[in-house]
């Protein structure tokens, strides 16, 4: 037995590609984690013929559960509920008690707007009459509560279809709420239930992984009953592993055979990045940056988390030669015989990081991100990058990055945190 | 008549939602330039059964195009090739030459591959006998020659099938010589040719447009010919439109009442991002920034275009009040009397800004990014901007943003790339 079940996203700005979709793949993780098969998601615009052929082609595809998310709005062009009634043979039927709740919505919205903009001159009976629409449910729905202005329904049957809002901020709670709900539960009966984990690495090339994986194929029994996925992402290798839970031992003789075989590369095996890491290292210490080619992108991804700002000092975008100079102290003398671009001005920087900010941590980036500035012997891609504490722990690489400009900036900051995370590990 | 085109995305790892597709938006984008109209997007796995089905249902709703992404390695489960040989009526054909020319592109990424790693010691011919599935073609397609390894195809018919393979970086290009075949001309030969134009505008809530936008209703002639899409992000309004060429006149008009109504707001109406404006505007200027709650974000935004040394000389992340204090040169008074997030103070900043780093222009941001630090006087979301110039010109405003912490400072970078607009601008 099994549950199998299709995703629906509606919205032509979707559709278009001008707005990047977060429902798919938020709903495609939610139903992976419930252990129901995901078969396929599909995309439309508002056109009610066309989500009804998505909803047709997927119910012919046996699916068990169809969510759809986007147009559930009062315009004239929101149609999911009315196209999902239609498919599910069941009449649109006026709830007055949802649209008091509604009406309740809109009256407390409106009140925030007036206190906002009394310019704004809104006829609230129009706003009514238009929101008449968002109570019109399919006979013997559950309703889902609105989060914002819109709620969602469940339609039990074959398969079961649930309706939500496109909003991700809406969408998201409501899904909860749905999956709480008989209809769903009936539906997703079948579900196998998986363990998922994670493994990262860094520092390893894909191929090097393929071969590793298939030693494993070899070597451990029940290798086939761990279904992994490998995604290289940043210079990051994730491996993620699905298995029923009696698989536990296979998979626990994965981990250890990827440890044994990369015991530099494999970083993470509880999911955490190397962001949660090097946060946890930095406690009770200070951090200031020094950056080139990556000019601020270290600094802004440090800061990405809340509470950062009781270990980041701060740090300086030393793009030109003499803000290295000026701000960070380095060597005119040094810049002249080795060039912006090497390890002893990079090594300069993060000292000059450290004393200026008066901090124990320090991290300096200075490369070429191109498209200009390359030459034979330092071509686009070269970066130099320099990790200094205030015990005199110093850490000095270079590296060749692959990709545009924006990779290599990109691939910089991160081969900065897995620097900052050796040079801070206690080993 | 006109042209419909449908898209398949297969990958478990797009299905899943743990790779961001960039396929889909990349050709709606592309079948939207050409006048091709998009019925559906859909996403599927690498099982065989799930993309005939999805080809099916496509050629089911008459489309006269079908686009693949994806599934054309040389490994087993690649089998998209195959699934639509299977779909099209058609044989597998050896092509010998073809597979003459990916056993060269083979041992020419082996050798450089060597050059890099001898230790990488691999069989070429068990190689060149899992790459041979990749030579095998539809009979009577023609063939795209690959970017990377994989050659795409296009299969003519009703629906023409064009089949490209998964990285962007392969797919792109090889899109382009698609669109070139008699085979892809003849099956979009019905397509309508539009014009497409973009209006941007900053500081005015979508509410505002929309009554604009209903105002132009009723006030221009021929409105509906015109389709419009609009769409928030980041702080900034982006207004596409979509006409046939002889409709010129009815868009020159909407423009028209855009700039009437909101001079200020209206930024671009030729598709420039504030991105080139402020790129432009600094030509033979040097730009310096002091950063708190962005924190290196706006100085990574000046920096992610090509050729930006030519004006960024950098800038501090003062996190730290020490930091604003040692590095910037702000008066411990001023903290203590206005905090760190005031508008003082972020003059104070901007000042030290151009002072240290001998520049003309100079941007700061100090605010309060949250979740927490926030207080009754200066919520979460609270930022101090000022941008100074060496002639003595100064803007500083203070803003309220709404969001969470990211969203705060990615708002927070798009409204400092305004404010330089708006003070470097010739009025």
């Amino acid at each position: 037995m099994s549950a199998r079940a299709g995703i629906v996203v509606t919205g032509t700005e979707v559709l278009t590609g001008r707005v990047q979709d977060r429902n798919g793949p938020f709903l495609a993780d939610q139903l992976l984690d419930l252990g129901v098969e995901l078969a396929h998601v599909t995309i439309c615009g508002d056109r009610p013929a066309d989500i009804a052929a998505q909803l047709r082609f997927l119910a012919g595809e046996g699916v068990n559960l169809i969510v759809t998310s986007g147009g559930l709005g009062p315009t004239a062009d929101d149609m999911t509920v009315a196209t999902v009634a239609e498919f599910c043979g069941r009449d649109l039927i006026l709830d007055t008690a949802l649209e008091e709740r509604i009406a309740d919505i809109l009256r407390r919205l409106m009140r925030a707007r007036g206190v906002a903009s009394a310019s704004q001159d809104v006829d609230f009976d129009a706003v009514l009459a238009a929101n008449r629409k968002q109570a019109m449910v399919p006979a013997g729905a559950e309703i889902l509560d609105p989060v914002g202005t819109a709620p969602g329904v469940v339609v039990p049957g074959s398969p079961t279809v649930v309706v939500l809002p496109g909003p991700p901020r809406e969408l998201q709670p409501m899904w909860s709420r749905a999956v709480a709900t008989a209809a769903v539960q009936e539906a997703i009966a079948g579900r196998t239930r998986y363990r998922q984990e994670t493994v990262r690495m860094f520092g390893l090339p894909e191929s090097g992984l393929a071969e590793t994986l298939r030693e494993g194929e070899l070597r451990i029994d029940g290798f086939d009953r761990l279904e992994i996925t490998t995604c290289l992402r940043r210079g990051e290798l994730e491996i993620v592993t699905r298995y029923e839970p009696d698989a536990a031992d296979v998979y626990a003789e994965l981990v250890d055979l990827l440890r044994s075989h990369h015991p530099r590369e494999v970083f993470s095996t509880d999911g955490s990045l190397v962001d949660d890491q090097v946060a946890a290292l930095l406690a009770g210490r200070t951090i200031a940056t020094a950056e080139s080619c990556t000019a601020g992108m270290v600094a802004a991804r440090l800061t990405d988390r809340a509470g950062s700002s009781a270990y980041v000092a701060g740090g300086v975008v030393s793009y030109s030669n003499q803000a290295k100079i000026d701000l960070l102290g380095v060597d005119p003398a040094l810049l002249d015989a080795h060039g912006a671009v090497s390890e002893p001005v990079a090594e300069a920087m993060a000292a000059g990081a450290l004393a200026r900010f008066g901090a124990d941590t320090a991290v300096a980036t200075t490369g070429i991100a191109g498209p200009g500035g390359g030459s034979p012997e330092k071509p686009v891609g070269t970066v130099c990058f320099s990790v200094r504490l205030a015990d005199g722990t110093s850490v000095t690489r270079t590296l060749l990055l692959p990709g545009d400009r924006s990779d290599v900036r990109e691939r910089s900051t991160t081969v900065a945190m897995h620097l900052l995370r050796g040079a801070l590990r206690p080993e």
